[in-house]
């Protein structure tokens, strides 16, 4: 735990003359205490207010609680587990809450006439912005990716499955400290023009694609990746394809450093799509930031005006699906730096044959 | 897709005068469109208003978007996908929303003044009696269950670690058609004393407890058992406390039927562990109900008056957590029927030494 996170949290409530706030992400309690747990449908929350030492409410199932660097108020399965926070709130000030808390949570709040706002603009922009140690965690948890990804590649056989290799990468990960830090996208043939797809019983179709959309949690640190691979001679559409979106990930990249608004970084990767006829399977945002989770505030879309600032952390994932046929999606997480970007993922993008 | 589901539905929100509700949680939106899908961070909602046809939203990224039995109004990334629902929403009646719909949904919501209420009464209510359907497939996936215990006991030996069990069960219900309903519990000695263990290298400790909580999503339905079995010849407090939850799990079992009041339900079970004198041990809740979602609407606990009726569906799982030595739980899932109850496990409950 990073009291300096605190510190960083309170000075953005000043600043926006927000007085309170309940945290109850997983990952808004792990930032601000590093104590790492999900409790499921069961109450935990943060409540931070200005002037006042900090209040971690947690349940008695948890154990974890004990760990918390602040107060913990303790309630246990059968009592209100509310009770404790509404007691503590402010009427004459709006209660931020963070944008992924469940509404179960927030009908006692609103019964209590605390009227509520987003904590997003106080939370999230502030996690945007990783710290040296957050740095330092990222960049391990990407060069893990990058053996993972070759780990696959080397298990690929041409009677493999997609569940298969989910299996063998969660045996990788598990045996590295790690676990996936979402479901595992592999794709084979036609399945690759999914860019949703769920990893089944598919098998490899020669001269298609052979998408890999990975990643692991590493000390509570997100990695995630996608090459895309020829199952033998790549079929001529794969081969066009493959190389617009080498392309469009290569300009998108090039543009990055502070200033540089995400729709800019969007256009950059769309606009080499389009121009070669492919718009319009080029169906998703171009990145997301990542840290903690492993889809953070902000997008990287044509959307968001925001610039680009050091410390950033996102990923760069354009794609074209061509439905029934095959897909090609190549992406890196980079990290901005006070001069220009960092590619964290190292894995090659030339088309390989597995 | 059932019409009787959303007639069931319309009719609650008739009763309870709620004229508008919008339902955003991927299993909501299963039990009354039939479409199973996870949208991640993306929106995807159900719009039901009294004397109007229902409305789905949806993400173009998701195809399943085709299969609503209703209209569905489609909005891609980068545009706002609230607009089509704040448009069609009536400002003079609260809007009632899922339990679990995240706070970034509601905020949209709350800006263009609408007023929130709780659809937990409305669409929980309704869950909460399984019809015909149901029933069938909850028993198909307690059936496979059962047979998933057998398989993990016989992959057991004295090297294995909790992980490797876990991918062992994972091939398992995946050669089933089936996947985790939850991330499945299996911890061996003290680790089993910690109701919320995640299952890691922990080895088999002799004389000490081997927990395996485990459950299945078959067809969308889950199912979810827990056994606890002794590394060879168990040990003295084991083997005491062994006895006196399989006491507590029969005795809540035997006062099920409709009419009986959860609390009294969780009153059998803790009665016996309390005059046991192992009442502190016992931290949590007797069971919870389940269906499409692992926990469903309500709790077996001393705090709900709430009666058993026929078509419902629960866990009864009571434990004795002796922190730093073992733990043993020992949960079933039951059925309330017309005259009594039908336990859907069918595992044996002695303890079995491995």
């Amino acid at each position: 735990m990073d009291s300096q996170r605190l510190q960083r949290v309170m000075e953005s409530m000043n600043r926006s003359q927000s007085s309170q706030m309940l945290l109850t992400s997983p990952s808004n309690i792990f930032y601000l205490t590093g104590i790492s747990f999900d409790p499921g449908e069961r109450f935990a929350g943060l409540l931070l207010a200005r002037g006042e030492a900090p209040l971690f409410f947690c349940n008695r199932l948890f154990p974890q609680g004990e760990d918390s660097p602040y107060e913990t108020i303790w309630h246990e399965d059968g009592e209100d587990p509310f009770r404790g926070v509404v007691n503590r709130l402010s009427r004459s000030a709006p209660l931020a809450v963070d944008k992924d808390c469940p509404a179960r949570f927030l009908f006692p709040l609103l019964e209590s006439s605390v009227s509520l706002a987003n904590a997003s603009p106080l939370i999230d922009r502030v996690r945007m912005i990783k710290d040296v140690k957050e740095i330092t965690l990222m960049k391990e948890a990407s060069r893990l990716n990058d053996k993972a990804l070759g780990f696959l590649a080397e298990c690929f056989h041409p009677e493999t499955t997609e569940k298969e290799l989910v299996r063998k990468l969660d045996e990788f990960y598990s045996g590295h400290d790690s676990s996936f830090s979402f479901a595992p996208l592999i794709a084979f043939g036609s399945h690759a023009a999914v860019p949703h797809h769920e990893s089944g019983h598919g098998t490899p179709v020669p001269g298609s694609s052979v998408l890999f959309d990975i990643g692991g949690r590493t000390k509570g640190y997100c990695s995630d990746m996608t090459r895309t691979f020829s199952f033998g001679q790549p079929g001529p559409k794969l081969k066009e394809i493959y190389a617009i979106v080498l392309e469009a990930n290569l300009a998108a990249e090039s543009v990055i450093r502070p200033g540089t608004p995400f729709s800019e970084i969007d256009r950059a990767a769309r606009d080499v799509i389009t121009q070669k006829g492919y718009g319009e399977y080029f169906t998703h945002r171009t990145g997301h930031h990542i840290g903690i989770d492993v889809h953070e505030f902000p997008d990287v879309s044509l959307a968001n005006p925001m610039a680009a600032e050091a410390g950033m952390i996102f990923s760069v994932e354009p794609g074209i699906y061509l439905p029934g046929e095959c897909g090609v999606r190549i992406e890196d997480l980079v990290l901005v730096t006070e001069n220009g970007v960092e590619i964290l993922n190292r894995y090659p993008k030339e088309l390989i044959r597995l």
